[in-house]
Parts: structure tokens; sequence; C-alpha cells
């Protein structure tokens, strides 16, 4: 069995969800959920079917974005994995709307850095066991960096 | 470490959901969670304690369904990990109920799918690290495959 | 890529909570959830920002588990994974509420066993692809096991 | 302004979920989280729009249910409330999907009774305020009755 | 049909949680959600069946607020009502948990205030069409009433 | 005892959310959720604290929309009683995290109608006894009302 590190081809301002689910009705679940969680959010999502036609699943409002969410869970490869791709929104708009979907297994990141999927491949198939998510930490905030912190998320208006 | 791939051994039908938890409470948590999703559901599920008497603790409403999740558990060996094994009932119809246990964690999986749970063994106990669920894909849906999938959502009578 | 086992250090009345989540509102977050789910926790927590500053973020009621917390969680490595460390409560009082966090996106153990937290490392940036929580099962419970186990459960008050 | 009691129709053996929602959306969103709830259920819904074109929007996998949903939620005339009519499943199997519908406000009664909904009335529209649930109490349940309960969840399966 | 008010009838320092609810496993699925909330949580609850012999139902693992919780709710005497009163520990400790119950419907009211039920009698049957829970407002906060809510909050350890 | 009727002044455009809850947390619980629901949502909100001094709680990001939702609140009178006033987002796209707040009790309306809220008052305190939500049915939908919803829903990109 091998282990593959797959990256994810995004544009940076670009927030992913990355996740498990099962069933092809996952691929309008999670376009609903997403479409109703803000009014502006642009998306592209996509769901791996693992049996039958085995096939890349795909929706979103907006057709690049559609198309990339494809082409990167194709790389993937993994079977019941699917990938969300947004812009002019976040992944705290629509996260807990994302876990909430009947068919979600998990999920694996949210994330606007840029990711290593690690992918187990056994020849017929493939699954993710994991996310490289961004920088590994350079230290330990301190009593500054707790204050800014502290600032910075009631500037942008996230936190009283 | 070595890292194993444990089949899941049991019927083409038979759906499965597999997670991670805690605390032996997950044994009668699930099976209470699962037992009121659905009128008619058949199950067998298991929770392998990790301290103590480590017992593959197990329950469920069909005795041949709940030894076949023992059996598969106790073969994964991993620690807190749960199987559930369902018949005449879908993961849809319970899945936001199991994730909503207060003890479970996470879901790897839920299908109906050939499933190989990758494990790591350090000697004195395991761990889940990733499922290969199904087969990789095999291309991109296009706009027939789109309708069809459309199509058969509605007739089946999950979507309008 | 470079497969680690890193060993949680903790007493063993020590309860922890792993997880992944994805931006630094997280930590207040985590620590609203967790203060306000028993009156009597004490708990300290750490999550791993993995861009700009990249610092392991902490907060907590218990500055000596604040700090285990984040030495716990620096070892690790893992952008956007959190680590929460508890007394004087348990898992089972706030997980659902941590599921719910709106930044998180998955639980990888809640336990008071011994952890091993399989971690992935390609130099720049590490991931958590498992844990391995307390032993391997070492058989499977019988008739006396499972009146035991139901008996233990309503003397504890936890189940009727 | 006037205070109403309707009474609902419905034969003994039907369950009903009577709520609050808003938009039409409403009767898509409870169709497919009842319709994916449990394999065998048949049900009919009614939602009231309470502006523009202020029509009982209705939807259902059975005719005869649907037209009585529609019918006795009509008779309520209550802007934004919607009623569901079950067979061969219970509310406990869809309740707490029905409560996680993004459109629901909140749910007045799930139950079997006869069921007064009391309606107050100001000419131009209406609102729910209230149910009357079956029977008022006739005593407290004793030793006994507390055994016979206790068995009884137990011998349906649905507690341990 | 008649409109009463009935007192809640408590000490100062006890919080209670009236809602709506159906079928008599309520009374162990709430007991399970509120032992489990925390640790040194105790508390009576009781729920008005209100079809066959029409008991008031009741738990709780302290007999004194188990036998107030029952003369309190038969006092409301509403079909399908619970109240849980609870002392070393709080609302929001176990609020959520209690909503995602699977047999609630809805929840009147979480206070430790005096509480005047509102509930409406037809002979048969009785319902709770609202709560008078505590004194209406005695003005609006300024600017000063606001920097004492926010430091009052982070003081006992609730907010950041 | 007195039934008032408390009309909603509001604009057209612009939607509420009227709820129950307990706490003066709330109103910062209520902050979060709301801002954090999508991006350029503007808002304001009330909570009427019902114990001590009894004043009107506010917040928002919209000095307008908070004074206007504080005023409502106030005629309202009802203690515990809280009120959100939106624009630039609609309810659907944070009613399932208003719900969650750990301090929400219940929600009465979501709405952009007319909305008369219906009052008790006894003297001392009031409570929240319903709502009338727009205006009553003036009929039942026919075939091409049913097609003209379902068309209208896929072409606002709601639903698939």
């Amino acid at each position: 069995m091998e282990i593959l590190g797959v990256e994810i081809q995004k544009e940076e301002d670009e927030n992913i969800i990355l996740g498990q689910a099962h069933f092809i009705k996952t691929v309008e679940d999670l376009y609903e959920a997403i479409a109703q969680s803000s009014p502006g959010i642009r998306f592209g999502l996509a769901f791996n079917e693992a049996s039958g036609p085995c096939l890349v699943r795909h929706d979103g409002n907006d057709p690049e974005l559609r198309r990339k969410a494809a082409d990167n869970l194709e790389r993937i490869g993994a079977g019941h994995a699917f990938l969300i791709i947004m812009r002019d929104a976040f992944p705290i708009n629509c996260l807990n709307s994302v876990k909430q979907v009947p068919e979600v297994c998990s999920v694996f990141a949210a994330t606007a850095n840029p990711l290593t999927v690690l992918v187990a491949d056994h020849g017929e198939g493939r699954g993710i066991i994991g996310v490289i998510d961004g920088k590994r930490p350079a230290g330990r905030e301190g009593k500054t960096d707790i204050e800014t912190r502290h600032a910075f998320l009631r500037k942008i208006g996230y936190k009283r």
C-alpha cells in the first residue's frame, strides 16, 4: 500500500472544506446547505461516487470553482470523499451546516492554507488518511500575541 | 509501527457505520440512537473498550449482525472504535443521530461498499488512520450523467 | 514523508479531547464552550495556528493545564489541530458542545487513556493521521460482562 | 381578538407534528427530511404561506395524508404554521430532523392524541398560541407504575 | 375555555426548564441527558403522560427535587409537558442537550426567576400557552450598564 | 390578565427573529452567532433581562437596527424574550445557528411579514403567548401553483 501526498490546487484567497460522506445525494444536499448559508457565496463542490459508474459528481453556483473542485477531488481519488471550494464567504459561515448534512461522516479540513491531502492507495481504491494544513508552529504565543489576537477578533466583529 | 489493511466482512446489502467514541456507555447510547431511528431497522454494533478488561462490547436487535459487528471490530482491534452493521434501513436514516451521541468523536465511513480499514499497530494498541471505501473514480459525470442522477434521486423519493 | 508517534503527556486522571479546527477564533470559542459546560470544570486548551505567525495559541481556566495543553500540541505540531486537557469533568459533559463549535472540523479522540498521536511530517508541515487510544481488545464480553457493564452504568447514575 | 379551538381531524393511529416555520422552501425541506428519516414512512405535510398569494402549500408521499394535512392546516389558518401527518413511523423517528430544518422555528406538538390547537384570530391573520395534547393527568406514578414503564420501554426495544 | 396562571413553587436558587415533549420515553431520555451534562448536578423531572393511564411520570437523582417537579407539573396539568428542577448546575450547562432529546418539541422557559405558567383548560385537557418569566423591563441599558455586563461575563469566566 | 397585540415596527425588507432565552450572556452569544453567519449581514438585537436591574440589553453591528430591536422588544416587555432585526441576509442564513445558542429556549417567529406579537400581562411581568405572522391562507395551491413554487426555488438557486 502506497501513501501519496496530493496538493490542493487553488487560489490563495479560496477556502476549501474536505470531508467524507456517502451516497450521491450528498451532491445536492451539500449544494443546498452551502447555497443557503450566506447570500453572496460562490462555490463549487465534488463527490467521489465509489460504486457502479464511479463518477466524480459535481455541482456549484460558479462554473470555474465547480471545475476546480472536481479536478482536485479526482486527483485525490478517494471513494466517498467530497471537496468544496468557496469564494466571498468563509468556512465559518457554513461548516456547521455541512457537518449536519445527513450523508456527511466527517470533515478533514477547512482552510485557506496550502493543503497536502494524504492518500492511501491499494490499487482498486483510495482513502484519505489525513491532511497537512499549512505550516507547523514556529513558537508559542506570549502576552502581547494574546492581546493582538483578542483585539483582532473584536476588530473584525466576530467576538465581543 | 505497522500499517494493516483490515477488510470488513459483510453481505453486499448490509450497510456499516465505523467511528471513534469513548466510554462503554457508547454501547447503550448507540443502541438506543439506532433502535429509535426507524421502525424496521435490524442491526448489531460493537465498541472496543481500551482500558481495564479491554473487552469488545456489543449489542443489537439481531443476533447475527451483533456477532458480525463484534467479529469485524475485534479484527480491527483499534481502541475506542465502534462498528454498526445494519439491514432494512440505511445510514442516511440514522447517521445524524449517531453523530449526536454524546460519546461519539467522529465517523470514518458509512457505506455498503467493500471497505478496507487502515489500522496502525504499535504492539500494545491499534488505531484507525483511514478507510478505503469502494473503488476510485473512473471518470467525471457529464450532462447526461447529471440528468440521470437528478432523476434517480426523485424516482426514489428522496429529493423533490 | 515520515510518520511519528507522539505520546500525550498527562496525569492518569486527566481527560483530553484532540481535534481539527481552523481559524484562531477557535481558541476563544472552545474556551467558552467548555467553560459553560459544567460548573466545576478545570481545563487548558491549545490550537496550532498554521499561517502567518504560526503560534501555538492557548487558553484555559487552569494555568497548569493550559501550559500542558500547549506543550503537548506543540510537540504534535499539526496545523489547525487543537487539544483540550480537563479535570473535575469528563469529555461526555462537553463533547457535543465541542463538536458544535463553528470552527471545529472533527474530533480524533476523547480519552483518559495513554494516547499515541500518529503524525505525518513532510518538513514544512505536519498532520494528524490517527490515534492509538489505550490498549487493543483482550477478548469479547460474555453474559456476565454484559451484566456487569449494565449494572455499572446504572450505579454511576448515567443510565436508567 | 378571538381565541378558537381547532380540532385536528385524523385517524387514531396517525401521528402529527405541528410547528412554526417560514418561507415556502419549508415544504420541500420538510418533505426531504421526513422522506429520508425511515424507509417505510408514509406522510403528508402542509405549510401556510403568509404573504403574496397566501396559499396552503403541501407535499407528501401519500395523497390521502397530504390532503388531510392541508385540510387541517387550512382550518387552523395560522401564517407560517406547518403540519405533518404520518403513518408507519413515529415522531421519534424524525422529530430531531424536523427541528434541524433551516426554516423551522419551533414545534408545538408531536402526538397521536386528540389535539386541540389554540388559535388567535385578529381578522386578517391568525396565530397558534398553544395546543391541548390529550388528557390532563389522572394521578402520579407509583412504584409499580415505574416498573411497568421501565419494562415496557425495554420490551419495545427502545431502551436497554 | 379558561386561561389560568400557575405559579412554579421552588426555592430562589433553583433553576427550572419547562417544555413540551411526547411519549413516556421522555422521562428516561431527559434523565440521562441531564445526568451526564455535569458531574455535580442534582435534579428532579416530571412528564405528563396524556393518554392511557395519564400519570405524572417522574425521575431524578434528588428525591426532594423529583417530588417538587412532579408537584408543579401536576398543578400545571398540561398533556405532554415536562418540567426539570435543578441545583448545583445551571440551564446553560444542559439546555442544548435537552433541546436535542428526540422526544422534545420545544422549551418554554429556562429560568431561576419567579415563573407564571399560562395554561388553557377546556375541561378534559390543558395546554401551556406561554410563560411570564420574571419582571418586565425597567429601562434600557446605557453605556455604563453595557460595560458592567461585559465585565461581569468575563469575571465569571463565561466569555473571553 | 390582559392579552395585548404588539405590532413589530420595521421596514418591509427587514427580517426579524423573535424568541425566548435566558441569562444576559444571550446578548453576546446571539451577536456572535449572527455576526459569523454571513459576511455582509447587518443586524441589531435586544434581550429583556427579567431580574435585578431588568434592563433591555442590546447589541448589533448597525446602530439603527440595534435601536429598533430595543424599541420593539421594550414595547413587547416580555421577560427573557429576544428580538433580532436584520438586513442584507435572511433568517434562513442564521436560524439554525440561533437555535443552537446555549441560552436559547425557542423561536416564536422568523419573518419579513407584518407581525403581531401576542403578549400576556399580569402587572409585574409579561410573556409572549404567540404571534400572528402575516395573513391567513386565501386558498390551496393547485398544480400550476406547485410548478411555480418548484421553479421559483430553483431560479433563486436554493434548491436543485
